[in-house]
């Protein structure tokens, strides 16, 4: 099934985030449909920060090598890693000439506040005039910048994102019934939320409607978990460890 | 406690091997007081073969990362590289030059016979002359090359390298009793081997007189069967998978 159905199907798309070649294909393999990309977990594992741009080139070598996977590709394209819609445009040309598939890219800036919705937009309408066939999953941070959720402003975002050709808005945060149902009810694209382990169920956010749940940092922080608690474990015995959270992990590179 | 001594005290050096820098952050923050490098990890990670000598500079970039953990650092250089003996001291020069405190080197070739007697002692010898201070683990495969254990090919074999300089010895696959203590006896230099899970414990090689302990690619191993487990669990309730034998890593990139 091409990437597009997926999120279309009877049930929500699970797309498990990979950092590198070897996840990836150990993602693929097992059976997910499809495969998508980290940006946080692309950048730790170069000892960079995640979301600071610094990453393009390791995102693309590491794209090109996704792309011959037997399962179509989403890339983690942070806000782009350029300013100029064009230089984003022509990125993604170049992740479709790659065989990628789809492409996420988000608003939030690591500091201050969210890129312009003109801005954003005008990003969108670049990349499908340069890239018509990938799917672009629009991510809007507005639950993440704001204390509370910030349906209204998510709702306005995602309407401007879709007329701008978006395929997909991603709305990571957006965790209650009444926020996602809010969501489900007023965007007129496949919804994607990020899976958030304790908070929700795959079959809960199946019934609600949404389409596509991402996996985020979850599988590579669990990853790194694995490799230091085997280790702990052959001198010290059993050893239990929480996940890491994210700010545990961005420690790494500090 | 600076990398030599830690081969030199009461108790084993368990030196656990990241693949990326994360997993080598990851570690080092878990109080290892030193780590080294997988180069089946650094490979597969890449979506490379491993030992075929392709992965020149996802490893030296590794290495410059992991040089600013606040630990001392091996890094995995697999047969060195390269063939001509003078081109290997170059790279592990450069590789001192970052801060590397230590690097591993194996005869084992991945086709054919290993590396002759004459020519690993010959890239010991020209990688000591470049950089001194930098710990060279001379690995030798016999017991990977033959069927069954090879304490005499390997104790000859540890003499020629010990005489070129190296200093210490990895014998991965070494894991009874017998061949242990017969290495322990007849090498001068500190043992290195590989843990086995479930062939032996860490309490046990301590007691055999081995000076180091390596988990070669289980971590990794670990970490990727975690990331799959973990999404799979999502949509299909708990997972038991059985962390993957070398040969089922091998195959993400054939």
């Amino acid at each position: 099934m091409n990437f597009r159905d997926l999120h279309h199907g009877d049930r929500p798309l699970l797309l498990p985030n990979a950092w590198d070649f070897a996840s990836g294909a150990a993602l693929a393999a097992a059976g997910f449909p499809a495969v998508a990309t980290t940006s946080l977990g692309v950048a730790v594992a170069a000892g960079k920060q995640d979301a600071r741009g610094g990453t393009v080139e390791e995102t693309m070598i590491l794209a090109y090598s996704l792309a011959r996977l037997p399962a179509p590709v989403s890339v983690d394209i942070e806000g782009g890693f350029f300013d100029d819609p064009k230089e984003v445009g022509d990125l993604v040309a170049e992740l479709a000439s790659y065989g990628i598939a789809g492409i996420n890219i988000e608003d939030g800036r690591p500091t201050g506040p969210l890129a312009s919705t003109e801005h954003h937009t005008a990003v969108i309408a670049a990349v499908k005039q340069a890239a018509p066939d990938v799917f672009v999953n629009a991510r809007t941070d507005t639950y993440w910048q704001f204390d509370q959720g910030s349906a209204p402003e998510t709702l306005s975002r995602a309407k401007a994102y879709a007329d701008a050709g978006a395929d997909g808005i991603f709305v990571p945060g957006a965790a209650t019934d009444a926020d996602i149902e809010a969501l489900v009810t007023g965007i007129d694209l496949p919804l994607n939320v990020l899976y958030m382990p304790g908070k929700m169920t795959y079959e809960h956010l199946a019934d609600l409607g949404v389409s596509r749940i991402s996996t985020g940092s979850l599988l590579f922080r669990a990853a790194l978990n694995t490799a230091v608690t085997t280790a702990l474990e052959i001198t010290n015995g059993p050893v239990d460890r929480p996940i890491p959270s994210y700010s545990e992990v961005m420690k790494l590179v500090d």
